[in-house]
């Protein structure tokens, strides 16, 4: 469990990483996939229509099958699910507090952020895992991308009225920056956290900071592809 | 489209199903899986815990994937499944609005009670049905039972309190009445649906009838298994 403590930045790559850390990595995106469900389930009921609400409906679908291939995962590895979940529920459940959409097209476009940004993550940390965690991250990762559909639709919406932009923008930074609060929050609070996203880098808050810029980068190229400046 | 005009009782078996009756029939069960899936969603809410909250997703999730699966279908002989599912809105919706659980104990009754009839259901139409629609609706069949877990803890609420088998009881039952009031209307207004349900039999009220009595026997036994009195 302490293995990090010998470890210098040279050894960093040839260890495994700290069981701990690893568990809360597991608990907070099994948390988090279980919330998008519940969320985007609920946004749904915003559509204009029947196969809008479905779409989104199976965006949430695919969420839960993330959530329950994490949660057997965790519980593969002899740690109760719940208890490797709970550390996340208040920032995550304050995240969605802050950003419940009030219209349709905030609801696709935090269904399209929202997936986009956990793809991002799941992209980064697989790559700080060992297996078979990583193996079951990568399988998460490869059914994201369900929120596409969103593109066309903003897009639609932005020429029928192009003063809809501004609103959509605003709303996008939005909802990065709670994400972005809410995961400086949880990597100040939960050390073994921390320590497996930095790397076991020494210059810890410096590798989480370069994390996140690196999801933020991503982010404005797919607020481009919506067609909103950030 | 018409060719139950000219088919006794006797060629009932021989005949294909009309068209028409089919697509109803495939629009009802996508629209109330459908449906399912975003009340067990928001029903979930009611659960005294994370772990509950799941598997009632869970039962929500499957839902999905049957909505998805009939939806397709209907899509893949030609139809807008958003069309077919049309006439069911309003007596589906209906349904939910007056069947919306007030606690935890409610919302397991409703599914558990809800799945099972739903079951039965696919299980009495498959027959009704020739290929492709028949597989379709019996793989649809192959994954329900999923809540299951409710037997368990309305047992344990039972239990642990006697006095609320009385409520859960009376509230199963208006599940039902109100599934089998909506039902007559349904059947009453898309004359190829019920000519469909009624095997073409010249009494097809009466077959109807017969074929909700069957489906009312067998949700008795459910209730029993959950230790309560119809």
């Amino acid at each position: 469990m302490t293995d990090q403590e010998q470890a210098g930045p040279d050894a960093a790559s040839s260890e495994p990483p700290a069981r701990e850390g690893v568990i809360e990595l597991l608990g907070l995106v099994s948390y988090a996939s279980l919330m998008a469900f519940f969320r985007l389930a609920e946004d749904a009921s915003l559509a204009p229509s029947v196969p809008d609400r479905a779409d989104l409906a199976g965006v949430a679908a695919t969420q839960f099958g993330h959530f329950a291939l994490l949660r057997d995962h965790i519980a593969g590895l002899g740690v109760d699910p719940q208890q490797a979940m709970q550390p996340f529920v208040e920032p995550i459940d304050a995240f969605h507090a802050r950003t419940a959409p009030s219209d349709w097209l905030e609801g696709l476009i935090k269904a399209y952020v929202g997936d986009g940004i956990a793809a991002d993550f799941f992209r980064v940390t697989a790559r700080l895992l060992d297996e078979p965690s990583r193996t079951v991250v990568l399988s998460v990762l490869a059914d994201s991308g369900q929120a596409q559909f969103a593109i066309t639709r903003v897009r639609d919406a932005i020429a029928a009225d192009p003063a809809v932009a501004g609103r959509l923008a605003l709303w996008a930074r939005r909802i990065v920056g709670e994400a972005l609060s809410q995961a400086q929050r949880v990597a100040a609070e939960r050390e073994p956290l921390a320590q497996l996203l930095a790397g076991r880098s020494p210059a810890q808050l410096g590798e989480i900071g370069r994390m996140f810029a690196e999801l933020t980068d991503a982010h404005v190229q797919r607020m481009a592809r919506l067609g909103l400046a950030d």
